[in-house]
């Protein structure tokens, strides 16, 4: 069964009851699990030039999730072998004061794939309904109109040529306090560390239901939410290498086709 | 001795004297060549994530080069086993509509390293004093105040905290015919193929004078010029990771002091 099968967000998602855990699609151990990355990476490295010279698709990846969930070290197992031509990584941090200046989609829509690229978003829009609520800067009725917006900002894209996958790395509270703690023990780390962290770890049932209910209004076939478990590492990383995989293989890329004179030409 | 004082652009530059084949920073053979820049690349990926955490430091790598002169191998060598978090790679094509309504530097700016990033210009505005030149777009007395015009942008980024290094990959007339041709024979690389591949051959004199002038009108402590010798891909991808590990080195990049409220914090 394909990893974008057996991931997608079911229609109800209850993450109490999802086993951040789990290992849907390859319970061996983390040795093997590996490896079978290194090949799926392997394979996107293989499409994404065909993808960059070609010029045709635009592809985004939206990765969300907890503090500590592997949205950066995820980042580096997946893009860190290869070619960085075509390839973006975009960070969504607290707002400058520019962007604070303009509606929220605003510097989003300014870093979306052109065409041949993949965009990799750390953190996103979503922040917008779900810190945003969090905080109190946002309330349930205008967190309402923006999941419209979302939806109708993602279908735009989509019907312009812009191929979106959305993925949730799902961990557990224990898994995160962990992560936290080693963390914080780790001098070369401990400068990540931010009170906020902390903050938001006390609101974690409200991260989780928000969670869940923004899934469910923005997860569409055209713009689709997967729910990876992400207590395991090399597990989660097999996951969205899988997911990136299928996604770049339903493109089909190609190379080009070359310019007529290149016929029996003689360079001299 | 230094890479950085090696390679430095000499006062006097005449490319037709300069050997592109010479190797002055190792003439070991190719395996034992790619070996060392394996090692001082390991160190450059060390060093990054720190010039990323700490939001300190700028730097701008700027690759020039005659065509199939291994602007795009250098970047795929120098940057495809590194995490693209804080790394940028930009491609500057034939200006679009929008950008050739704004002055020639306007599209530069816009993408030149922020806090704690490291871009790599693959091509730059100094296309618009080298090839314009060769198209008649541009005048002798238009370049001459361009240059003007880029010395006075280069000190105003230095000056304003970016670290500046441009590389001149120097290829010979000979090597550039057997890597047209292979391109042209390789089905995988036809498409990279462009008639005007051939008319800028065609001036391949009025190049090289353009870029001894070019080079010697821009050089500058604060924003130096080397002259890579690139008849040798791993070689040239050497000197590229000597001179981007000494100026990074240069840096002293450290990991951000944390936050006070580490100290002994334990999370719950």
């Amino acid at each position: 069964m394909k990893a974008t099968a057996l991931l997608r967000a079911p229609s109800k998602l209850k993450l109490r009851e999802s086993d951040a855990a789990r290992r849907p699609l390859d319970d061996g151990d983390k040795a093997a699990v590996k490896d079978r990355t290194e090949k799926l990476l392997e394979r996107v490295a293989e499409l994404q030039p065909m993808l960059h010279a070609q010029r045709r698709h635009k592809v985004l990846l939206v990765l969300q999730g907890m503090d500590a969930s592997g949205k950066d070290g995820a980042i580096r197992t997946l893009f860190g072998q290869i070619n960085p031509v075509g390839i973006r990584a975009e960070w969504f941090q607290a707002p400058t004061a520019v962007e604070a200046a303009h509606d929220y989609l605003w510097r989003v829509h300014r870093k979306v794939p052109g065409l041949g690229e993949l965009t990799v978003f750390n953190r996103s829009h979503y922040e917008d309904v779900l810190v945003a609520r969090v905080l109190g800067t946002v309330d349930a009725r205008e967190a309402g109109r923006r999941l419209a917006q979302i939806r109708d900002f993602e279908r735009m894209l989509a019907e312009t040529g812009t191929t979106i996958l959305k993925v949730f790395l799902h961990i557990s509270k224990d898994e995160q306090r962990e992560r936290l703690q080693a963390r914080i023990d780790d001098p070369e780390k401990q400068w990540k560390f931010d009170p906020s962290d902390i903050a938001q770890r006390a609101k974690w049932n409200t991260f989780q239901r928000l969670y869940e209910e923004v899934i469910a209004a923005t997860d569409a076939d055209h713009a689709p939410w997967y729910v990876v478990p992400a207590d395991s590492k090399p597990h989660r990383d097999l996951a969205i290498a899988a997911l990136l995989l299928e996604t770049l293989k339903g493109l089909k890329p190609r190379w080009p086709k070359p310019h007529p004179m290149v016929k029996d030409l003689k360079i001299r």
